[in-house]
């Protein structure tokens, strides 16, 4: 597997994209984007878990029965959440304007949105909108795409890879949004992942939900689950490789690809967390179900007081054995060892539950960098899990008490 | 049932205490507590569910099998957690010292601590501490013990009612400690209840359990559970009421004093919440279940979305409906109203999970206030539950992020 670098979405066969501008920001920046692949592609996909769920959710979990998705279109600038029937209708025409610009069945295009809440779409931006990102779909759209879905973000989030499966190459390349919170309301995460590799709908579905929850579903910025979290992937099978499902090694080659991909998609969310000055990784080691792993690293990185600690560089060995004892997992803290690592060096602060007699100064030289590593030994099992985050600072407080208008 | 201003635990018949410093805080605060009932008392407590305990948890686990206790010692500016071995021995030297001093069996004595973690007690100063407050107790000495248990609290914690109960009168009243964030560690949280009421063990323990589950359990100051968190009620039956159990009005009165007692300590720490400027009241209405509106009425109390919101005076309901939506919880969205209260007024802001076109300028008003209220009405069922925590500040950080040295 190698990491292509300046390679977009839509360098991946059979897949074209645009970006536009439909005037739902105030800004004037990009705001519309439409991903088309140009034969029709199985698909899989996680939706928030929320039940407070927007509208164009609803409209892509009914159209996930589809044995085909052919297009998605997203809006930034507006979630259409808590928007009630209204809403719903304007998720359908959505799905329908793009489908008839694209000559394809409104049952194959998936919708997302993020942005304001409680706020009706501006149809009369929007359908002009779908129209002209129609029109100019190309292979070279990619990049204008993984702009117009950004909303505080920082930066654009885009990663691809290619790996060979069966002689043939195969390309996975993904396009993300983070956790910019945005008034009025909470972070959303969308993900849009799209490959040429050859592979069953089912087959797919399955490695992309165990991918999400080692990607996805291992970062946090606030702890809280937006109404409009999607997670997508499309594969179109232009790459012409023998099935994925067919061996065990093919298997393997794409998904270590599709974790690649995602993990990089989710890191870059953690590092653009709103207001973050650190990025904070968590690694749990020897637990005694992958399960417990991913809740007590989770548990960590989502705990206040460490991401407070983090930002004031504090070696806070206290804090992160508290939060593994209170996660809701099996784990028998009289074992656990706790390290900071980065390039700077290494320091172990905690051995068999109970403080060592470490060097504050080394530790601090450790946590003063942008990039800091606690490692977090069980010892009591096989499993191994890796949570990302970011630290708690003044300006995520002063970002998100900001009043709305 | 009546408050009784002025009044302190040993106001309570057959009590005493006691509150000295041992020389634990540098500060030379008052760091060393002890309670002693002058008749055994059967007791009740819950502890902390953190996997992490202090080393006095698992005495107090161990002991709380006795029949009765009669006497608790509490230290501050010294957790006594992840302390190993030594830190178990130095738990029962606590104990066993002061069972000594007031010529009772050791079984029949709590011991708690809170302050710094991984370091060990100094019993040089712990021991004559134990001595000298044994020593000092006395009818007044409870505003002495209330002052002893406290780390970076503001203020004591204290509350006293009185109640009627079979033609006698019965008191409880109790003292907290709560949310000061101490270096190197987390909150911890304290309460010790007393009572003269005549009562068994399993009746008291039945009630006590459940009124900390609406009370202390449904408090979040940063949502971190400490290693050392407590509750326990001493009833020692001085009052000479027939006992509780015998009838349901008894039980009622005595409900009703306890509640009300544990509640408003409750409500005392949350207010005391480290760089808290508001206290914040989250009222749930009309849950499927009680378990359901505590889920999610801390779900919003606990969101740091929502507590930074609060503190910008932002009448951002989608992050309570947000919050609502990822409670794990039973509710249908579709039937929430959302309104901000207090004594400034009252704003509606969503109605069927939908915004209202709402006053900003009265929501704002509202919420400039230190205290608010948040009513959740989920229209769901018929249960209601109450949370309380505080808004999420630039001294949070601050203060939390500070070095520990």
């Amino acid at each position: 597997m190698k990491v292509l670098l300046n390679e977009f979405i839509t360098d991946v066969s059979g897949f074209v994209a645009s970006g536009i501008s439909a005037g739902l920001k105030k800004s004037g920046k990009k705001d519309l984007g439409v991903l088309y692949s140009t034969t029709p592609a199985v698909c899989a996909a996680t939706m928030t878990t929320n039940k407070s769920k927007a509208a164009p959710i609803y409209l892509c979990m009914e159209n996930m029965e589809s044995d085909y998705i052919q297009a998605i279109v997203v809006n930034s600038g507006n979630a259409n959440a808590c928007t009630g029937q209204e809403g719903m209708d304007n998720a359908y025409i959505m799905a329908a304007e793009t489908a008839a610009s694209l000559n394809i069945s409104k049952e194959s295009v998936l919708v997302a949105s993020t942005g304001v809440i409680g706020v009706q779409l501006d149809m009369d931006k929007i359908i002009p909108g779908i129209r002209k990102a129609c029109h100019e779909l190309s292979d070279s759209g990619g990049k204008n795409m993984a702009q117009a879905i950004l909303t505080t973000d920082t930066s654009i989030k885009t990663i691809t890879v290619e790996t060979s499966i069966g002689g043939r190459k195969v390309k996975i390349s993904g396009i993300a949004k983070g956790s910019g919170m945005i008034h009025p309301n909470m972070a959303t995460m969308l993900s849009f992942i799209v490959t040429n590799a050859n592979i069953s709908k089912a087959h797919l579905n399955e490695l992309f939900k165990e991918s999400v929850k080692d990607s996805y579903n291992m970062i946090s910025v606030d702890g809280d689950t937006s109404t409009n979290d999607m997670a997508v992937i499309l594969a179109n099978g232009t790459a012409g490789n023998p099935p994925v499902e067919e061996r065990k090694e093919y298997t393997r080659a794409f998904r270590e690809a599709l974790d690649y991909v995602n993990k990089e998609l989710a890191k870059m969310i953690a590092k653009d967390g709103e207001g973050a000055t650190k990025f904070i990784e968590v690694s749990v080691n020897n637990a005694y179900t992958k399960e417990d792993g991913r809740i007590i690293a989770r548990s960590v990185v989502s705990s206040n007081l460490v991401k407070a600690a983090m930002f004031g560089s504090d070696a806070n060995w206290g804090r992160i054995l508290c939060a593994v004892g209170y996660a809701n997992a099996e784990c028998d803290i009289s074992k656990v060892d706790i390290s900071f690592t980065n390039g700077i060096g290494t320091e172990q602060v905690v051995k068999n539950g109970i403080p060592l007699d470490f060097s504050e100064e080394n530790a601090k030289k450790i946590l003063c960098e942008s990039n800091i590593r606690i490692v977090i030994d069980l010892k009591n099992g096989d499993y191994n899990a890796t949570a990302w985050g970011c630290d708690l600072t003044y300006d995520y407080v002063r970002i998100n008490g900001e009043y709305r208008s």
